[in-house]
């Protein structure tokens, strides 16, 4: 694998600041002039340990500015960056390899709200319950520092370092070392599409961002222009740095289809190919799961038949399709689905829309995946997006029937795909899941306010009383309430997919992957045909229902709500 | 093969404008109601042949505009269009279909300035003057109706209208015709990547345009965007048209590498398989040829491998690496070319750039076409491009010695890709080819002369005394001046070109994607050995000279300057 070109040793740093006619490293109170390196590199060799001390650069006599790789932020993201020896970890998981993704089933965490700490030691504490749950792979919502002490983690700035609040490197290491010890493999969300508005310092020292292309959140980060190659290094050696410093078994990256790239091999490519060099070298199992609107089965096609060799990919089609047939909603993207038939095909070949027209998005979207298998789809009923980004946070169990989460997850836990459940769906958690952030910057706050209102104007939403996101109690209430649990119809929900997980787990028919046939019957009902195993789900908007039996003889069915 | 969706007969008229509350067609003085079909036409049946009339259409009460799909404009991009009945041209090349363009010779021309007349008809008085020289292809540079009535052809707006200065509809086919009555091929250069600032009113229309990408001409072309099935089908149903109603054996495609389309399918891929969809249903060997600075195989690799099929791609490295052997050239962009080595590994794989650094781009560029047969790559000593984006226009004439001609020329002609002439090279004609226009609004013609000139900044050109675009005079001295023929140095060029493409026809080792081995002697001697045939070149930058021999004995010998 590439070495880390920031930290040659613990007497050494750099940094790349092209344009640079003089880049100082400060110290404490004393600053060093640094030496001009190659292609743009400055570096400082030191006399001492650095590790523990904190530091900043000022590039053309500037105020202090963090490091674009600073390991950890301690005083958040105007702050001063620390040394970080990541060697001085003690590690237990030397046994340690993960599962297959493709016959696992994920579990999606907010480490903010997953606990009432709201720190990686407190999810620590509640790993247990997912071994219980029985799920393989835990994904984790960003952790680079973003601006404030709450937030989802999709305004990072610091991709190096994660978040002084959660816990920082230390918690971190803890935390993945706690959950391979209890036989979890961990996953990270990773942003690399684009960076937060506040406390994005990069400009100052190099060309990151390009207006070639816009993406929603602005400028496209400069994955083909001049100076990407150092761009994409910064990039993929973060994703390295994540695999290999804090034993991360693989990266879920958010929306691909706005890493804007067109060389002639694409940014997904290389990271792909470097991962799976790193994978091989190491001898362990290592993922790449892309979140991608474009519903293109390249994303998963081997590179040899260009495609760029990742993983898997998310359907958002699969969760769109189910939840439009469980709640009826018809509103901005859910007007392109409602129909029982577009689940099915969900179901059997990964996208809806694979080249067929779109009314929603007034053009045809997609590619036919038929021959990608299965279990290159991650799929879900819900998901930090599909509730967060609601005007309201609402999650499926405040949308539908506890009989028709019970047909969802039904649906979604038998499928040939991987399934992801996001954190308290497995109990039909009553506590939504807002927006939420901290920005300390009062337009950025504002406009960020203001971009989300205009969006929920596709939905109809009202957008009069939205949640606040900057206000701590938005934060508050979007934390799990772990006392539901005792609770009905709490604890029905829970049993039911703790049931399905082990069904999935012990049934060789089920195992992700294997072929099953779907068909629909009356319109409304769908059926689910792997080998021993039938699932038979009704969508009827007034009183959904769902069967799940094994050689002829029913194992679960639903009748909560009557 | 798709329909063409506007004029499906003579009797109807259809228009695409999706946002507009009413569209008026008006004939002579005469305006009609068109009536409103699916998805955003307009359609109007008439009692009448149409055939020969002048029309223009009124969006929402706007004053008359052109329609975009016009088959012809006889009084310029501003004025009305006028209905024109294909079916009325007498044909006469039935037997007619194109050789192999693998195993061909491309000769380059532009109708404007191939001829005094500058014009459709002016060319066919010199077709066999090419026929003569053993071209196979002869590539027409852009017809499309472009602002007024001299220019290059790139800022052409009314995609289906053959200029009405050289000949419009009718003096096109003629020329095609009687190009393929002298066994001649006819390509033509098509420009999907933008449209010129002039005369454009396509946005009248329709979302023909994103601003999500940029391009050096504006906003991109909406190939991915909403609405975009109906813009795909406008360029893709003209690319049909020039095969199917102007006979057409192919299609260069305007730098493609601004063709930005994030969608599962290319818009390349779609007009591969559209075209070649064509082709089969016909019987007729039809190609695709991109410009393209990917430098990416993908472009001509087959789909199922996750190309998009396209015939051919320009080699620009082939073009860069000869033209500054030859020159010494190392301003702009030939900073990154100047070594023998390059000749020879664009020789032998197509690409220089192919995935290294290169430092004028400061990026990496390109990925490895080995594996690619030769033959899909179209190469050159000089095109329309590298000699009027020149701040004076220069030929390769003007900037090398007789002997340099001469050597360049056997390289490009004994190289087992597709080589390609530009118009009078096969003379070394002392005529520039300036960058001239006819643009009638002024603020337009004054940005595209600032324009230019900031370009050649990179170059260190003088731009102090860059001809005037604007000026008739610059046009004027741009054409070709076919009384040197009969000149020396130029009938000994002639000559030249003349024997070393009659030995490319009839040498068998010399047959284009022929495998070939080149080496390079003392740094600046290059050797390549086909079979019989062995060329021995010396980029001595004093004395260039070049030598060519069949089976040992001396065939062409330079030497001219001595």
């Amino acid at each position: 694998m590439a070495a880390d070109a920031r930290l040659l040793n613990k007497y050494q740093i750099g940094v790349w600041a092209p344009f640079a006619q003089e880049v100082r490293l400060q110290i404490a109170e004393t600053t060093h002039l640094m030496v001009q390196d190659q292609r743009g590199w400055w570096r400082f060799e030191a006399k001492e340990d650095l590790a523990g001390l904190d530091y900043a650069f000022l590039v053309d006599g500037s105020s202090p500015f963090p490091d674009p790789r600073s390991l950890s932020q301690p005083y958040g993201v105007h702050g001063r960056s620390r040394f970080i020896d990541h060697s001085s970890f003690q590690w237990t998981d030397a046994e340690w390899n993960a599962p297959p993704l493709g016959s696992g089933v994920i579990y999606e965490l907010h480490i903010g709200t997953f606990t009432p700490e709201g720190t990686f030691d407190g999810a620590i504490a509640r790993l247990d319950h997912l071994v219980n749950l029985g799920v393989s792979h835990v994904e984790v919502m960003p952790v680079a520092e973003f601006p404030g002490d709450r937030g989802w983690g999709y305004d990072g700035v610091d991709l190096y370092a994660p978040h002084h609040a959660y816990g920082g490197p230390e918690g971190l290491k803890r935390f993945v070392n706690a959950s391979h010890e209890r036989g979890l493999a961990v996953l990270l969300d990773v942003v690399y599409n684009h960076f937060g508005p506040d406390g994005n310092y990069l400009s100052q020292f190099g060309p990151y961002f390009s207006d070639r292309n816009k993406t929603p959140w602005g400028d496209s980060v400069n994955l083909d222009g001049d100076g990407s190659v150092e761009v994409r290094r910064f990039l993929i050696d973060n994703a390295l740095m994540w695999l290999r410093d804090y034993h991360f078994d693989g990266l879920r990256l958010d929306a691909v289809h706005a890493l804007f790239d067109y060389s002639a091999t694409h940014f997904l490519e290389q990271l792909a190919r470097e991962v799976e060099e790193f994978a091989s070298q190491s001898g362990r199992n290592l993922v790449l799961v892309a979140e991608s609107d474009w519903n293109d089965p390249k994303v998963v096609q081997p590179r040899k038949s260009g495609g760029y060799g990742l993983t898997a990919q998310w359907s958002d089609d699969f969760h769109h399709a189910l939840h439009a047939c469980l709640t009826g909603e018809t509103a901005g993207y859910y007007s392109d689905f409602g129909q029982i038939e577009q689940v099915k095909k969900a179901l059997e070949s990964g996208f809806v829309y694979d080249g067929v027209y779109s009314s929603y998005r007034n053009r045809n979207h997609g590619l036919s995946a038929v021959g990608v298998p299965l279990d290159r789809f991650v799929i879900c009923l819900q998901n930090h997006d599909q509730i967060g980004n609601r005007a309201q946070g609402e999650r499926s169990s405040q949308l539908m029937s506890v009989d028709g989460l019970l047909a969802g997850a039904a649906v979604l836990l038998t499928a040939a795909s991987i399934p992801l459940l996001f954190q308290g769906e497995e109990w039909g958690a009553s506590t939504p899941f807002q927006y939420f952030t901290a920005h300390q910057d009062e337009r950025i706050a504002k406009a960020v306010s203001e971009g989300r209102k205009k969006e929920f104007g596709s939905f109809n939403w009202q957008t009069d009383n939205v949640p606040d996101p900057q206000s701590v109690s938005t934060f508050a209430r979007s934390k799990l309430d772990w006392d539901e649990l005792n609770r009905e119809p709490h604890r029905t929900v829970l049993q039911w997919h703790r049931a399905l997980i082990e069904l999935r787990r012990s049934l060789p028919a089920l195992g992700n992957g294997r072929p099953y046939a779907v068909k629909t019957e009356c319109g409304s009902t769908l059926r689910v045909d792997r080998g021993s195993l039938l699932v038979r789900c009704s969508f009827d908007s007034e009183a959904p229902s769902v069967e799940v039996s094994v050689s002829g003889r029913v194992l679960l069915r639903s009748g909560y709500d009557r």
